[in-house]
């Protein structure tokens, strides 16, 4: 009868609902935007494709567009980060600027380092290039340079090379919200300069903030100029355009332009970004962004300590997601399977972990009670509906028979180090 | 004077000119679009940002947008090869497509077999994974098959491996413009069965025919699935979409959808495509860039008989380039550069090689003596504006005295061969 009534109050959300089951599964594993918060870029791609279509259409530079670097670069100038428009690369999307990354700076049999958990679509990229996974914890300061610089210390000790680069995302980290202190950005820096690494700054959240005040970003803090910096317009704007940037380097820069053999990222998109972009439109739509996702937030988080109160969540002060510890006793790989049978999806935690048998920072593994969940891409009353679901998913997952109180997880400081 | 009177002349054709020297540099050496061809696509981007804006802002499927695909898979089913929606993955331009075969295919001391000359633009690709060349002529009938067979049956003599694939433009070849005859695709395809090649046949050009009967596609002619056959929309529509497709077996294209890890290709210029092209565009299009192109390359065929009588021009029945064999005793390379100074840019043959030193076809090097003229991206006045600048450049190259008659090229039967 559960069933029914969760179909009978989803009916009600949409109109396309099949009659039976759960309707539609509510999509809480993907970092989507709301649809509602989409820009109308009609009239600038309409200029993109008149005025400027000689050079829409046309092959475009392989830096990327001049006026869309230079907006690039005064953005980020007045974020504290010095970067000219030579010092931008114009990527299709932020994930082209890991994989070229990849193949300008690593080596057979280099490593890198990165957060246990770290950004799992990144995780393939690497593997792809046989690298070797140094990986650190994060407590609620973000990326442990402590104990990172411990193994560093243990790795010189051993002869062996350090680490190639790190790579991180300093705010609103995914998957887990956490956003770096400066100190810990500080020593960061400090401890790549020392042993040699490039970091990796991928940063597609930062302009996603709700409350609080900014760090200033790594690219910020550099001295060194060995911090390369991932952006994008898919998380601010649209992440159909497919456009992100790196800075970076000059000299590093041009190899990587040697090495994006793609015929050039489409003007014709990166047109119509500068164009909806020097309108005037950004400073309103990201006073919206901000605004709304908040909403999104605040909503999952009132209904997982509603539904789900065995469950300890880490609250964001912006970006996209809730990371969130189980119950010991509940398999969050399980537990996505019969939310998925219930018409919600979610990311189990293990999935973000780059090492995952032997060799792993867990001796045992990643720790397995633990899942991602996007609040971005679902309206408010979705969120409520996939929390009730599951919550639901959680009543029928593991050892908890009907009825009977869950194990309540053991309190730690931070959920990602337990 | 001549170079006052040369910038007179070019002041006629467009008011933007400096009033000094020989005026805007005219491009011989891109194969950009013309841009009074390119389509109006504000409509279609119109559709594409209001009807279908929760698809196209929204992050896209990796194998592509599935109508793009259907659509595609239609018109090739049309053109003879038969070929299902799931049988294609859609890319960032075809170049996209060529990185991601090396990925897919290729493996350390694997090698590769490629025309002397090739796509000049793949050779860096190529290179970038380390491969090695096995270079092939060939002929007015395009790749020597023959030739290739003697080479083949010398490498397993030898003990080697066989190359990993064939990489071919087998219509209106760049640079050649040469397009394969029927009886050359089946040897070809034959050949490849017999020792374990794949074929990568590279087709930006197949559509933009000015006379005389299509071959069949090597795809078409395709009865082992071993055919990857590349396709774009940059040569037909625009280049700046940056939107190209690979069509092959579906279990190969599932492992390069792994590695095409860029979060998929523009959902939104996908779009604009499907419905510009579902509105009946493509057509009266075809025709038209068809018969745009063809009097391009009639004019500069012209020019050229008319002011380098000297050089020996493959006229091809389609595609964007003229193959032009100078006297044996210049150098394109020097050419190109003193052409450049006179404002009209060329591309040297020996660009086109994949081996320049040692172990190319030819002992001595690759032939000094050639250039691509690409017709399509100026106008017909552009075209013989440049064509006199790089006849004037001629005069002043190499060891001609003014008014001494330049030594003609020897006759052969094609110049590839030379």
């Amino acid at each position: 009868m559960k069933q029914v009534s969760l179909a009978r109050r989803a009916a009600r959300l949409s109109p396309n609902m099949p009659a039976s089951g759960h309707g539609p599964t509510i999509p809480f594993d993907s970092g989507h935007g709301f649809p509602a918060l989409f820009p109308d870029l009609t009239a600038a791609a309409e200029r993109a494709l008149t005025i400027y279509r000689d050079e829409t259409l046309q092959y475009g530079s392989r830096p990327g567009l001049l006026e869309l670097r230079e907006w690039i670069a005064a953005t980020m100038s007045g974020d504290g980060a010095d970067v000219a428009p030579d010092e931008i690369m114009v990527t299709n999307g932020a994930k082209q600027g890991i994989e070229l990354l990849c193949r300008l700076l690593l080596d057979e049999g280099d490593s890198i380092v990165v957060t246990a958990p770290t950004y799992f679509t990144s995780i393939p990229i690497f593997r792809s290039f046989d690298v070797d996974f140094v990986e650190v914890e994060q407590d609620a300061e973000g990326l442990d340079t402590a104990r990172l610089e411990t193994t560093l210390r243990r790795l010189k000790q051993e002869g062996r090379k350090p680490p190639k680069f790190v790579y991180n995302v300093p705010d609103f980290h995914n998957p887990t919200g956490i956003t770096m202190s400066r100190r810990r950005r500080e020593a960061l820096l400090e401890l790549a300069s020392r042993h040699g690494m490039y970091i990796v700054e991928d940063s597609p959240y930062r302009k996603v903030r709700f409350e609080g005040n900014s760090e200033p970003s790594l690219k910020a803090l550099d001295r060194t100029k060995n911090v390369f910096h991932l952006g994008t317009f898919s998380k601010l704007m649209a992440p159909g355009l497919r456009i992100g940037w790196i800075a970076g380097q000059r000299e590093l820069l041009a190899r990587m332009m040697q090495l994006k053999a793609d015929g050039g990222t489409s003007p014709l998109v990166q047109r119509i970004i500068v164009e909806w972009c020097k309108a005037g439109n950004l400073p309103a739509h990201t006073e919206n962004v901000q605004r709304t996702y908040r909403l999104h937030r605040d909503r999952m988080v009132a209904a997982l300590r509603r539904n789900l109160p065995e469950a300890s969540v880490v609250v964001p002060q912006g970006g996209y997601y809730v990371w969130v510890t189980l119950p010991r006793n509940i398999d969050a790989d399980e537990l996505a399977k019969l939310a998925a049978e219930a018409g919600v999806t979610v990311l189990a935690g293990s999935k973000f972990y780059a090492v995952q048998g032997p060799g792993a920072l867990h001796s045992a593994g990643p720790p397995k009670n633990q899942m991602r969940l996007a609040y971005s891409h679902s309206s408010p009353e979705e969120i409520d509906e996939g929390i009730r679901r599951l919550a639901g998913a959680l009543r029928r997952c593991g050892v908890s028979p009907a009825g009977a109180p869950i194990e309540r997880p053991v309190a730690h400081s931070h959920p990602t180090t337990a």
